[in-house]
């Protein structure tokens, strides 16, 4: 049944994503369907636009396979490759609440881990990670002014050494805890101050980066998490003003109301009246949630 | 440094994706440039478009950990993944030869094997796998008509049971083989019938057919790759015709031109003279490669 008219290239290749858009028509979950429906046209022109070879599509599936063998409980391949093409960002920037004042979001990462220890308000969570003790302070605020006590405070950061601690050997847990606002949504913290890093760069994502010219760098940030009744989770990083690497984030995560002077101190006594054997840093910084509920 | 006026969302969104594609401005290989600033425009476009929400990120990562950590040697969930989207059988018609009157292309699949056994011309590749026997042959011909003899053949198909050897336990091999072409350009061998079967559908790839009311059957095929020298390799199956299955291949694989009658035969002697015990099948198929050189 070879048809008399040759067809031409761009009708045969419309009529493949016709009729893969079709066969999504019966999904029972209206999003589903057009969530999928979308993902096909777009993935098609991409493959339209670019004459996408069958060799550049086995290195494809290649790269693939790659990242989820390298994917485990402690590597996220897939996150990290969200992150260098942006996708991270952009899903940040589409649900970034449109309330006024609030802090600004950004990416997530691939290092929170669930079971992190809770520590006291004013407590230490470095838990032995090597780098500059720093003493983090701030107020968690609803964007109306009212101080939100017992908002729940998740923490996360590379040490001074510029690695998290799930990229040690062993299961150590350092750097990484939780803690709860006081009633006047004051925090106070010790951990150790962050360092600029490289993401994991030894994967599929390293090599499509090298091939890029691309850094695997991350400016030092600190990750936070907020959590409050009646309030919008955000999830978001402080940054050290000055670093190299803020104009060229591996996974375009800073903005600049999230850039902190980072206070560094030879000796002396810290804000809660100890003293730090040694040199210490301190950094200063608010978070304000929008009012209402995760999606 | 926050910013006095307030930046709208789509200014916003968009100061991501051109942040990244402004990223891949240094990739040595201008090919590898095009194609990564197009999937990256591509990619964001459908994220603005359905609205991506944070979930909806999580999920899709959650599914690509779960497509890496199902596949291994003999499992290939990102080829069925590129397969139910259409991706595959699009890249085939972008990269299908314009010679007119050369066999279609179609789909790959996931179950061919680089270490089949070579047979010889008119020998059986069914290695005992169960089914009606059938007798394939035809002859290889380039498309100005000149038969083309010493082209290899590679062939595999499932069993009668709807199975690749490489879905059961253990390390049979069955179904599967290559020959060459005799000096006038013809073929024949034995192999079982194939029938209609699933695509491995336990998986991810197996949910996303079920929540979108798809199913994973493929109609009876069996799958030829044809490599001659100073021609394209081509890559196709031959589906049975009347099979149920013909207007919805899980993978959009069929083309008119591929499908050929099944001749069935209660008893009898072969075409090549031997005397199978009880039923077997007969097809006839010719393949005409186009002149040219792989990409």
């Amino acid at each position: 049944m070879t048809s008399e008219r040759p067809v031409p290239a761009d009708e045969r290749e419309q009529a493949v994503t016709d009729e893969v858009v079709a066969s999504f028509d019966g999904t029972a979950d209206p999003r589903l369907r057009e969530v999928m429906q979308s993902l096909v046209r777009h993935l098609h022109s991409f493959a339209r636009d670019v004459r996408l070879s069958e060799r550049e599509w086995e290195a494809a599936i290649e790269f693939l396979t790659r990242a989820g063998h390298i994917t485990d409980d402690r590597r996220q391949e897939f996150v990290l490759l969200s992150d260098v093409l942006g996708l991270s960002m952009l899903a940040v920037a589409i649900n970034e609440p449109k309330t006024p004042g609030a802090t600004e979001a950004t990416v997530f990462g691939p290092f929170f881990v669930d079971d992190a220890p809770e520590v006291a308000l004013g407590g230490d969570l470095a838990g032995g990670a090597p780098g500059t003790p720093c003493y983090v302070s701030g107020q968690v605020r609803s964007a109306d002014g009212t101080p939100l006590g017992g908002t729940r405070l998740d923490v996360w950061g590379a040490d001074g050494d510029g690695f998290y601690d799930v990229q040690y050997d062993g299961n150590r847990t350092a750097g990484r805890g939780w803690l709860r606002t006081g009633p006047d949504g004051t925090y106070r913290f010790w951990t150790v101050l962050p360092t600029p890093y490289p993401i994991p760069h030894d994967g599929p994502v390293g090599e499509l980066l090298t091939a890029s010219g691309r850094g695997p760098m991350r400016p030092a940030h600190l990750h936070f998490k907020a959590t409050a009744p009646d309030h919008r989770t955000l999830i978001t990083h402080i940054f050290v003003a000055g670093d190299p690497y803020l104009d060229r984030d591996a996974v375009f995560g800073v903005k600049n109301s999230l850039v902190v002077e980072a206070d560094h101190h030879n000796s002396g006594r810290a804000p809660d009246g100890s003293l730090p054997e040694g040199a210490w840093a301190s950094m200063r910084f608010d978070l304000v949630l929008a009012p209402g509920e995760d999606d």
